[in-house]
């Protein structure tokens, strides 16, 4: 698996002295004084870089990064053959951007007199864990009735619009899209330029739908990583399956070989739910820290259940308190739990995110959700319609943005994104 | 200075064992086997803290950190009491969280029946270098003609709206505001628990008015740090004033005894200048790297002028090329040059931000600039009007909000924000 092994990343800065030299001969014309271009970057200790190349596409199982872009694009040409020509330049784009390399190379940076081929902000950064996991979206391959790219044929029979939920309040200009890209990285700045770049590669044959920032990990992916807190001042994902639970990931995660007779394409592959959920933070300010508790079905200062015991204790749903079952029955543990989802466990690598402030002053806020099921009929739609009816705490949330889409399996090195559905 | 010292803080994780036991006695109510709740939260190691009292605010000449989160607030009471309390209530809250506590300390963390004084996104996270600085926009002295809290009398002369510049387009919605604080950390969920939490203790008296979040700082304020890269992927900075050029921080950014003898409360302090700089992101990323370095003035690779050198050599703006000055006349580096600014030097600590993208699909991205100016109608109004109508990037660019605040000396221990102004 491509994920599993961090190597020490190429940085973008040893190419810089080549650049800058090229530079100099190539641009300004004055001579001899710009060659020693040791650039005084950011550290590059203790970043690692991971394979764009695998059996699965990387960002999904590798230990969750700090921070998000993600970005949905919409196919604005009716051009297969542009189409499979942006995902060939996604593919080694996304290769050398995962190796802290810049898009196109040192050679392309030496040329003055066209637009540069990166856009330059990661110089000098390295690959700060950076992955780019893609993704398609339903009107891929349907859109209106209309078999756009001649792929209809291959459409997953579970990719479709996820349905209404109860609580939802969805904003069109943040759901969807025919194409989706997750940019996870430690740094940012490297994470915004990566999206930028291929939103740039894209000119012409997509424009960017809508994006989403997370500034920070609700998700631990590997037992290695500790459980972070979300919004609600709480740890998020102390049950989320991890990379070590390799059964587990073949029954939630993956797609089967045999899962699905029209896209044998995907096996190997995942669906990609996409979530914004903002949360009443004003409201939840002033909910008593008992109220809190309840409704979450933990403790606040170390996420172990009220049922007892630390943070990975597994809850006892039936013991009693001196007002009912400890672990309440409308809180998020016990709805969201296998126990209660026909054994479903849920894989997830979610973003705290905040988008300044709405028109009253309140701060617009919440979780990015983003999980990756084998099958969202089983493995998220059911969940998601218990959640969104019975758990307590949905008061506090609503959801306002929503996508689903297909990740194809890793891509082999010479092949690209997607080409096996294409082929 | 305060900010000149960072020393190691105490961690908010060191509170959880406390906090925990709390929470098993007080809420949850079965005993015995939560005692032990050391959290693996993340390392402390290498995250310093910077004390809130001091000579000047800290957060100005502090070392940049990486992230910001701004904010901009509307008092809505009329309460000149009210709006006191508050700002003593910011003055603890900020001590505490700039220390790497939570809000309301251990005690509060323990009142299982109120709403939790701490809103908890930040437990087990360390200070992370977050300092908190405050200011007062023109508008908290008088609007609309009226003279809100009796401070009219103290409103320094400098203290109004910024002047339209040529290039503008700005949104009332981004602009302005009666109070600000922007908060500065390594961590972004740092930075934005303590807007939230600021925001909750405000709540009645201050409405959120605009909020910036901003991935990555475009400038280095002290010689130690190396120069960042902005959106054009240029460094950004080279030319700043550091920290360690005390002379310069006494003729740019510190606001003299003598300045304003309606305002003496203010001497020690500084203005900050906000505006959020819009990139025409998709059309620079369009034009050739040689046009590029000649509207910025320097190369990309290593930042150094046109005119020969590295980084941190001096431009030579009369040296000829083939085609004119290698510094071109309408080069960002030139018009920006104290030498075409009557020896004006910028003291700046902008960061970058994308806010997703707009109706068009184009990035909403660019720079949010923050100058810290002894007198703007001297050190930034000039300079800008000069750079709005003179300078070739200002074809890339756009304004789309702006701010000015009368930023107060550093607070005394015992002592609040902005105290000498309300004596």
């Amino acid at each position: 698996m491509s994920t599993a092994s961090p190597k020490s990343g190429i940085s973008r800065r040893r190419l810089l002295g080549v650049a800058g030299a090229g530079a100099l001969t190539a641009g300004v014309g004055v001579g001899g004084f710009k060659l020693t271009t040791a650039d005084a970057g950011k550290s590059e200790a203790g970043d690692p870089s991971y394979d764009f190349y695998g059996t699965h596409q990387a960002g999904i199982v590798t230990p969750a990064q700090d921070r998000l872009h993600f970005a949905s694009f919409d196919v604005i040409t009716d051009s297969r053959e542009d189409l499979v020509a942006l995902l060939q330049a996604w593919t080694q784009a996304a290769a050398e951007m995962t190796a802290g390399t810049p898009v196109g190379g040192e050679e392309a940076a030496r040329s003055y007199d066209s637009p540069p081929a990166d856009t330059g902000e990661a110089l000098g950064l390295n690959a700060s864990g950076l992955t780019l996991t893609f993704g398609f979206g339903p009107t891929l391959f349907e859109k209106g009735g209309q078999d756009r790219f001649g792929l209809k044929e291959r459409q997953p029979k579970a990719l479709r619009e996820l349905p209404h939920f109860p609580a939802d309040n969805l904003d069109p200009a943040r759901s969807n899209g025919d194409l989706c890209v997750q940019a996870c990285a430690h740094d940012p700045q490297v994470a915004v330029h990566a999206i930028r770049n291929l939103a740039r590669l894209g000119f012409g044959t997509v424009s960017m739908r809508w994006a989403q920032l997370g500034f920070g990990r609700t998700s631990s992916t590997t037992t290695s990583q500790s459980t972070p807190r979300n919004l609600l001042g709480f740890k998020d994902g102390t049950a989320n399956v991890k990379a070590e639970e390799t059964d587990d990931l073949d029954s939630f995660v993956w797609v089967g070989e045999d899962d699905d007779p029209r896209a044998t394409w995907l096996s190997g592959g995942s669906y990609l739910v996409a979530r914004r959920i903002n949360m009443h933070i004003e409201t939840w300010d002033r909910t008593s820290l008992r109220e809190q508790e309840n409704l979450v079905g933990r403790d606040r200062p170390e996420g172990a259940p009220l049922s007892g015991g630390t943070e990975f204790t597994e809850p006892d749903f039936d013991l009693q308190g001196s007002d009912g079952p400890l672990m309440a029955v409308d809180s998020h543990v016990r709805l969201a739990h296998p126990s209660t989802n026909n054994g479903t466990r849920l894989f997830r690598r979610g973003y705290n995110f905040t988008d300044g402030s709405d028109a009253l002053g309140r701060l617009d806020a919440g979780l990015f959700f983003i999980a990756f099921v084998r099958d969202p009929d089983t493995h998220y739609i059911p969940m998601q319609n218990q959640l969104s009816s019975q758990d307590g705490l949905m008061e506090y949330l609503q959801h306002t943005g929503s996508g689903l889409f297909a990740v194809p399996p890793g891509i082999a090195e010479g092949s690209w994104i997607g080409e096996a559905l294409f082929a």
